[in-house]
């Protein structure tokens, strides 16, 4: 029965073992480094951990789990924000982390196919002689398949859309050992459901992803990078919103609010104004990227925005974007041997100032320290909350605090998660967001997994 | 059991008509007016058709249904090319051309909510003062609950992308009579399964779409159009693929083969080079397309292709079109009372060359007639067979020509539908496509529609 799955044996182990020889550990250091996020949860660990190499093994390996009902948690390199891969029923760790090659590259066709443990940034530096870049951007160097996983997405999803815009195919493993292809290399079809748009964000509950074809694009002519404070986080918001109206295609339009601001001057004595601030970046060619900005400009001085200034010279592109760059360690210096979480709502874009403004109150009353930033164009902003993990007290408030935040975002139409995922604590919420729509992703769920292996406990209970 | 539904009672209909009075009719007329695709198919009639107003009146006919086991076709206005609506196992015709209502549109968020009876046409001719507009555009003025239910695209989807993209949330009457709204109003969220994109090109056998929440877009400040004419089919594919590595924001850009041009020449009395041309469109500020249309000219020129003009005046760009917009006329006339089918095949960009190379051979060889059209910059063409529908011997040659270009698609790693689906006639391509991932959508039918009432025998059979 879903979710019922049989203590993992030594001797469905030993089989593991077999197979995988020195790519099988059960030493606790790695079960240990497999089973710990950077989250509330407490570890949990899997059993053991394999590393496989190709498809084939995988689906080895899922088909001797699935035979001794042992669950089954995907890996890629552990930068899940939502204990994703938790083990909360013990089971094997299938770490794909070693099966990281570029498969393909076509420049014709602007795609690739890639194995799941290939990174962010390492796919980009193997395209980089080929003039295409792959854009989705979370922030952490996440593996590809990790990614699909979670639908993630990050500062250029306004423009280049998230994992589901770009994940054109996928090679899965089911939980009973078949190895479907889902999707294909024709840039659009009408072919029958859509099982890639299933298996992206499924958050390895479906299936286990060993291939993944995405969209390239060629690299930007020219990138100009800009920076706008504010009198009013109204008058962020409202330059957002028109900008996005007049079709300028701007490729990062990133929030960062005071107290953001007020954190970076503290960490790298900058003297920024400490005022809400857009941090904005537009890609096209050298006329196009001169208009965009000019544009903006314009509109942004309509709303209060003052000395909006932008450059296309490298050095002081990444000089102005500094500020948003370090955010995370500016905040988490804020107080010393605190640690740091975020929040992750997202919004329709006309809610977002009073979304913003309700969660800074809700902050403020708090007492705690959460400091904002923003993928504005897209209605998502992070809370980053430090504290102090030692204090029960501190961590009973964040966690109330992160409810709260979430109960606004819903209650403005939102969303409690634009790019980390449900995971382990958000599946409550999800129950409140989509309702009996979660009944629909049960039965999907029961259909594919019927005895329940894959990655239990996530998203919702069975 | 699935697939297996009962005959329709008498019994069973009058529940229907006492519920829907004078929107309930069981006249012949009005059952073939609804049981006849302008496709190979031989006419299909439902029992019943049924006209609701709202949710929970589909919701109501749905449990009632569900109830005696009667098949449900979901119906808009009747333009899908795949025989989707045909009344297979008989069973009750919901028309939901009365649910044809805007419900709510937001400037700031750049969405809106329709009623799935709403067509393409209506929509933009109420978004006019806005400022925004609804890019798809599949020829058909098709409803926008059918172009999500057969994830339809069409000519600037290039640009825009498809009802894929487009679609942020639905509600739905699911096969019992729940009613479920899946997605939101949030741009972008990672909570849970991607319902949304799996109800999107389920072509009515999951659920019925009884409300859609689009994407809009600003109505672009100019717009330029223009038309090149190539030496040779490789330049003109060249010119496209180069276009799209550039990154220029194309919004159109169609291939017009020699064959359609001389139909087009012989139609209108035009004296159009007889050579593979295509058509443009650009989308931006009024330096932005005409920067793009320089650009584009300038790759154009070093592909062999000749007196690229381009023009942002309204009339002479509606001129510049008449050729495109003429094709289906033109074709028809090539054979007088004969009738046109479309096939729909794509493939990667870097295949397109090749495939319609072999196509239009294949085309050649079986002495029908067939000119070519296509959404290049997608891979996506279409052959336009004109035949004697009276001559079976036509007829014959037009499903095996039909056959023999989906396999030549297959082969270079394409789909057998890029925009229309698969209705009745493709369901062997699918699973030629997709293999053991056809298994997973059945299954996913039988979680979802375990009484296999919801249009049984389209897509796949169970």
């Amino acid at each position: 029965m879903m979710g019922e799955v049989a203590a993992t044996t030594g001797l469905a182990l030993d089989g593991l073992r077999a197979m995988f020889g020195d790519r099988f550990s059960d030493r606790h250091a790695v079960r240990e480094h497999h089973g710990r996020a950077e989250t509330f949860f407490p570890a949990m660990l899997p059993d053991a951990v394999i590393y496989p190499h190709s498809t084939e093994e995988v689906a080895a390996a899922v088909r001797h789990c699935a035979a001794h009902q042992i669950p089954i948690i995907p890996y890629g390199v552990g930068t899940s924000l939502e204990g994703h891969f938790l083990a909360l029923h013990g089971g094997v760790c299938i770490d794909l982390s070693q099966m990281n090659h570029l498969l393909r590259v076509s420049e014709e066709d602007l795609d690739c196919t890639v194995e799941p443990g290939v990174t962010r940034k390492q796919l980009n530096e193997e395209l980089r002689h080929t003039g295409l870049f792959f854009p989705i951007d979370p922030g952490a160097d996440a593996t590809i398949g990790g990614m699909a996983a979670t639908r993630a997405s990050g500062t250029n999803a306004v423009r280049y859309g998230t994992m589901r815009q770009n994940v054109l195919g996928l090679t899965v493993v089911l939980p009973d050992g078949r190895i479907i292809h889902t999707g294909g290399r024709a840039r659009k079809s009408s072919a029958g459901y859509d099982l890639t748009g299933l298996f992206v964000g499924s958050e390895g509950t479906l299936g286990i992803i060993t291939e993944v074809t995405v969209r390239l694009y060629g690299q930007p002519e020219a990138i100009s990078s800009g920076v706008c404070e504010f009198e009013t986080l109204r008058g962020a918001v409202d330059t957002v919103i028109q900008t996005i109206q007049l079709g300028i295609p701007v490729a990062r339009i990133e929030l960062v609010d005071e107290l953001q601001i007020r954190a970076v001057n503290q960490y790298s004595g900058t003297k920024l104004a400490e005022r809400p601030t857009l941090f904005l970046e537009f890609h096209g060619t050298p006329a196009g990227v001169a208009e965009q900005s000019t544009q903006f400009g314009e509109i942004a001085a309509a709303q209060g925005g003052d000395g909006f200034r932008w450059t296309t010279n490298t050095e002081e592109r990444t000089a102005l974007w500094e500020a948003r760059h370090k955010a995370l360690y500016a905040d988490m210096a804020l107080r010393p041997g605190g640690t740091a979480i975020s929040t992750d709502v997202c919004v329709p874009i006309s809610r977002l100032c009073e979304c913003i403004t309700q969660t800074r109150a809700a902050v403020d009353a708090s007492g705690l320290i959460g400091p904002i930033v923003g993928h504005v164009g897209d209605g998502n902003f992070h809370v980053v909350l430090v504290f102090d993990p030692e204090s029960a007290d501190e961590v009973a408030k964040v966690k109330a605090l992160s409810e709260q935040i979430v109960e606004l975002a819903l209650a403005h139409g939102g969303t409690c998660t634009g790019e980390h995922g449900i995971g382990m604590g958000k599946k409550g919420y999800l129950i409140e967001e989509h309702g009996e729509a979660v009944d629909v992703m049960r039965a999907i769920k029961r259909a594919i997994d019927p005895a329940g292996i894959m990655n239990p406990g996530k998203v919702f209970d069975a």
